[in-house]
């Protein structure tokens, strides 16, 4: 018998979770092509076809929010922003939207920031006294979880808003230690992301991080996962303008052209884009997409990212990247790049593939990061290069592995 | 004792040459980085040296051209070109250029198209009865190089204007049945870059192709290599444009996201341009710049590829790509790429890369298509693969390779 | 009482016709905004207003065409294009589709060119022994739509498909000696969009071509509206890329700055392009988009203007321009401007807006071209200026003096 | 005999004055076209001719800095920024340059922010007990290059970097309270912008503010200004983006267009760069950038402005504007810009211009703020309209209105 999968979203009311939903709805019912899936492309679908993979009409939506507003709500403002999800989406899947609504759960914030911690809404919010009560709440709702769908596994995706930086020199690196913390809401160094991490692994169950904030991309954490033999990965998902810098620095490598100056200009209208405008939040993001040129290069161009809410953009994210460059003899040149993507768009579809994927590895008995899934990540944890195109033979590689252990 | 090796450049006038030239000279003065020299590169450059290549201190420049103006004319026009090289270049290399001018020798226009036979300056030009006697006076004047440079080694490289398209199905498969074609002026096919490529292969020199045009390109032509075990490589040097395709393409079939059609409208300004204006000659471009997006995705997207001849732009090539594609639940998006390069500055640097590449094919006993130089073209003879960060690697492999064979 | 008033359309199967359509039935029922209407605009607007504009909801939808696709599918299509509609028209507004359809009598297709010939269906053309048969035709059509919806006045706008250029040296200058040609098909030079220029004219009704196609641009045509007291105006809306040339050049010209070079490329997709991709119509398209810029700048830059059909682009417009301009010391720079924008919503409201005008001039008296909408156009007839700016201001200066003789 | 004028320029070692310079001196021997010179161009150029302007030949340079640079070392810098600067400027007008070098006096730096601060070298600097001593200094250099140049009339232009903010509401509306501050440094509310302008003022000498710093832009300043019949005008010369918004804006209000948002994102490499990456300093700039839409679009979409220094650009401000627009039936579309321009080839000329139409205002009996000069600048002082178009007229109307006066 088909094994029941549940998939449990951390900012389950949001954009990427709502197309999550009803792309989800639509593969099931065979109304949606399998577009933009990694995992049922030309290249690895087949091989991962073979190492049976959950299946779409198998995997039950769950997950926690710091909001109300009805999943069949964000799915609305994604039709009428543009065209972010087909049109008449949220009234044809209005059941399943509803059904997934009913598993979500309050969430939990953390030292999550001012931007965050605005839009929190009353009652949607764990009450806790310690790091660890919350941590034990939020793995006693994914237990729940489990037991209420008799599902025999259930991957958990953080896709909560980008929080503030985190000290990395202040957190001890040993688990031992880190563990100690939890119970003095004043001594945790930790934030919202890395508690989800903490109740997921302890749970049993593969965690993965897809956004910016700290989450399990800690030494302590990563210690903690494989102790107990589970299966991590992370950090910010690659969907758009940083996607396209490892795919296009290892040319300039490649052709010996000198990057002198890489500038990054980001503007987008969602609901990330309110929380980025907040400074504190920002940081985290601009850090993530403005590290990825020098371990390709081989040497640190100027660069600059920048990140602005403009509200009638909604989800989709526009870039500008300007590439100034020199050539044989010196000669300065100039590369352009304008990138229309539809975020939520982009980011879905990863979040179905990496619940696969981690669910392989986990069933393959791996633990610990899962490194060969870097490609997804604009800061991959372990990663031994950032260049797209070995980070994509990677996983190629890996899964092929796995094919080659299972027979 | 360094061997002293010939450069031959057919086109030994134009922009690509100059810049060659220019370049050479400031190498040999340790005046130029050797930036965009993909042989000097962090990845090739330390394997390459290890197999004591061609030094640009022992190469010789020669070659043919059907027009008179002075190398350093060519240079001058290109420092004058909104800097296409930096500015007192002709005037601090003049030595070098005159020399340089006093090796070229008048060259062949057989069947070369009108915009071409235009170009062509009276005196400038082999008068030859048959292609047998083009050849014949070609294979004289590479001898005659040789011999009174005290030449070890000679490579020689395609630069001429781009012909018009032959017909591949008109010409025999094998050398036997081609050759014979040749002392009949009326019945070959073949056009002068073909008569080239035979002239070097006879004379037991290395032939790179670095146009669209025929060339080696065929079979007959290769099996001759074949038998006088002469390397040989090509079509079309891949520079700007195309490289970025090639570079692009691959990401979308990672991610499995749908190109629904891509448009390149290019447009520059120097005699290439000129040369293309000509619906003849521009059809042989066109075809070799808009074929590498199938084999890299899977299927054919709607493609549009133009070249337009916009004289204020000189040596610089400004291409505007529009890629509209598709994601998950079939959302539309777009990705748009101004490219501003300055043609003879990224070609320049190729030409003495592949000049170390194919003597290093040669010297370690390879004969026919050296097919590790895949990635330098548009339309490489042979290629496994179009994607270039795949041809890198099987670049860096062969390299590895003769490196192995060489312990 | 509010004079009932027709707006007949030639080509009312197409998008512009079906957004004309779906805009006058959202505006009738208060659930559209006035944006994109001139004739609202906080300029013109309240000028407009106080002459006793046609009012949207008075205004009778009728016309010709060659197919016979129902207008809600075209709506539909629109809608499903990208959002070149908003989402549900077609359904919302499924009677006033209806009802206007009922109106659409079939066209006529006199010399239009093969692609507008392949694209005819059986039945929806008028069949007529001569060009005078055809324009009878056309009239009785006219004023049956008159008489049978009670219109008080009636206006024609032409928006079919590009006919090929008519050799305009070869047309008669006086009406005496063109009007003699109409009964020998195969003696008369006009082609379609002259015939229904003529019919309209006779009926007295003034006449709008919004396409490049020739209608009523020339002189004896003009003489009849002349003589019949009949308002025209014309030739190829302004919509996109030669409205942002038009308003863009002035500045160059105030700032003394030398356009060298100023290159346009446009990709679309909808049935616009697929006339265009042949090349016999795309001479005329061409040449009305490319002579705008040497009456602003006073000398005549090198420019290009291509126009490529990509399907998947539908409704969406895309333009690049590439401008290459020098400045103080001869210091060369760019300017590139790239323009996504739906053919149909940008054109749909100036058709309104047109009708609106000429209606105002011929019940102020007016006849022959109605100069002051010169703006409107991207080859206008008589136009003493290109530029955007001064062009405005002479439509405001005029409506004001309609104004002033209406106190 | 021809009246010498004096140009006096503040921050006479800048990368604008280093053009002005260079671009004279070529002038004067004939080796430069007009190309760039409003006052020299189709439209403006007859009408300013017949009122005997500023010429040329008998314009003499000098200038305040509160650097060492030489100007010839600035333009050498400027013709090795990608070509700023023809090859050769500086060594063909090396005289010209060292003469004008002599000519200039150290400068005053009160309050002039942090940024400009850290630029100021030790010797370069009048020492000046309060800012009255400070004015009085600056007018004794101005005296003293008038008589030692036998100059007839002198006009002083504000090239200064941008200094920060000043908190205007802060500022007594009349001059006689503004000048009682000027004995006491640490009341006085003003900057070394203000400072340069009353003291030209009070030399009876036209003053332009070509920065966004406050200038003369103040009710006071221009009182005294009219007492003293001094003509005065700016601020911030409008030479790329800004200058491209005034022109665009207006098509977007006459089409009825309605602008959701415009964003603005300027890299851009001179010592104005590194200024202006100071916040402190760039909240003046961005304001400037940003005020112009309002007035002309009748509402105020979202706008955001970024200006950031990234080294490799040099003299070349690249900016890359993305406007989101809505048309007919709410459809979103989009134009973006991108513009490459060299800002002190950009600038220079219209210092040219500038001096020579204050000059004729000042000749012809004008004092205060002198209106028709607004199309100059980004924040015109007492602007009737922000739309180019219209500014152009007026200024044109204004010339016109000056000739017939004369005549």
């Amino acid at each position: 018998m088909t094994p029941r999968t549940g998939l449990w979203l951390v900012g389950a009311r949001g954009g990427i979770a709502a197309t999550v939903a009803v792309g989800l709805a639509a593969l099931k019912q065979g109304a949606a092509a399998t577009t933009g899936l990694v995992t049922e492309g030309p290249r690895l679908g087949p091989l991962v076809e073979r190492l049976d993979p959950i299946r779409w009409d198998s995997l039950v939506l769950g997950g926690h929010d710091i909001r109300s507003t009805p999943l069949a709500e964000a799915a609305r403002l994604l039709e009428n922003q543009n065209g972010a999800l087909p049109h008449g989406s949220a009234a044809a899947y209005a059941d399943e939207l509803a059904e997934a609504d009913r598993r979500i759960r309050p969430g939990v914030a953390f030292r999550s920031g001012p931007a965050i911690e605005r839009l929190t809404e009353a009652g949607c919010l764990h009450e806790a006294a310690t790091p660890r009560a919350a941590i034990d709440q939020i793995r006693a709702d994914l237990e729940a979880f489990a037991a209420d769908n008799s599902l025999d596994r259930v991957v958990v995706v953080f896709l909560g808003s980008t929080e503030p930086p985190v000290d990395t020199a202040s957190l001890p690196a040993r688990w031992e230690e880190l563990g100690k913390t939890l119970s003095d809401s004043a001594g945790c160094p930790l934030r919202a992301s890395s508690l989800y991490a903490i109740a997921a692994i302890e749970a049993g169950m593969p965690f993965v991080n897809f956004t910016p904030s700290l989450g399990s991309d800690c030494e302590a954490i990563d210690e903690l996962a494989r102790q107990r033999a589970v299966c991590h990965a992370g950090r910010d998902g690659k969907t758009g303008e940083t996607l396209l810098k490892t795919v296009l620095a290892p040319m300039f490598a490649e052709r010996n052209l000198e990057v002198m100056s890489w500038v990054g200009h980001n503007i987008f209208g969602n609901r990330d884009g309110e929380v980025l405008d907040d400074p504190e939040h920002k940081a985290t993001k601009v850090h993530s997409k403005d590290a990825v040129l020098p371990p390709i290069l081989g040497y640190a161009p100027q660069t600059l990212v920048s990140i602005e809410s403009i509200r009638s953009l909604g989800d989709w994210k526009t870039a500008w990247d300007h590439v100034h460059f020199r050539g044989f003899m010196g000669v300065p040149m100039t590369l352009q790049l304008t990138w229309q993507g539809c975020d939520s768009a982009l980011a879905a579809p990863l979040v179905l593939d990496l619940a696969r994927l981690i669910d392989l590895a986990q069933r393959h008995g791996e633990a610990g990061v899962v490194r060969p899934l870097a490609g997804f990540f604009k800061s991959p944890m372990g990663a031994s290069t950032s260049d797209f195109g070995a980070q994509s033979r990677e996983l190629v590689d890996w899964v092929a592995s796995l094919n080659g252990a299972a027979s």
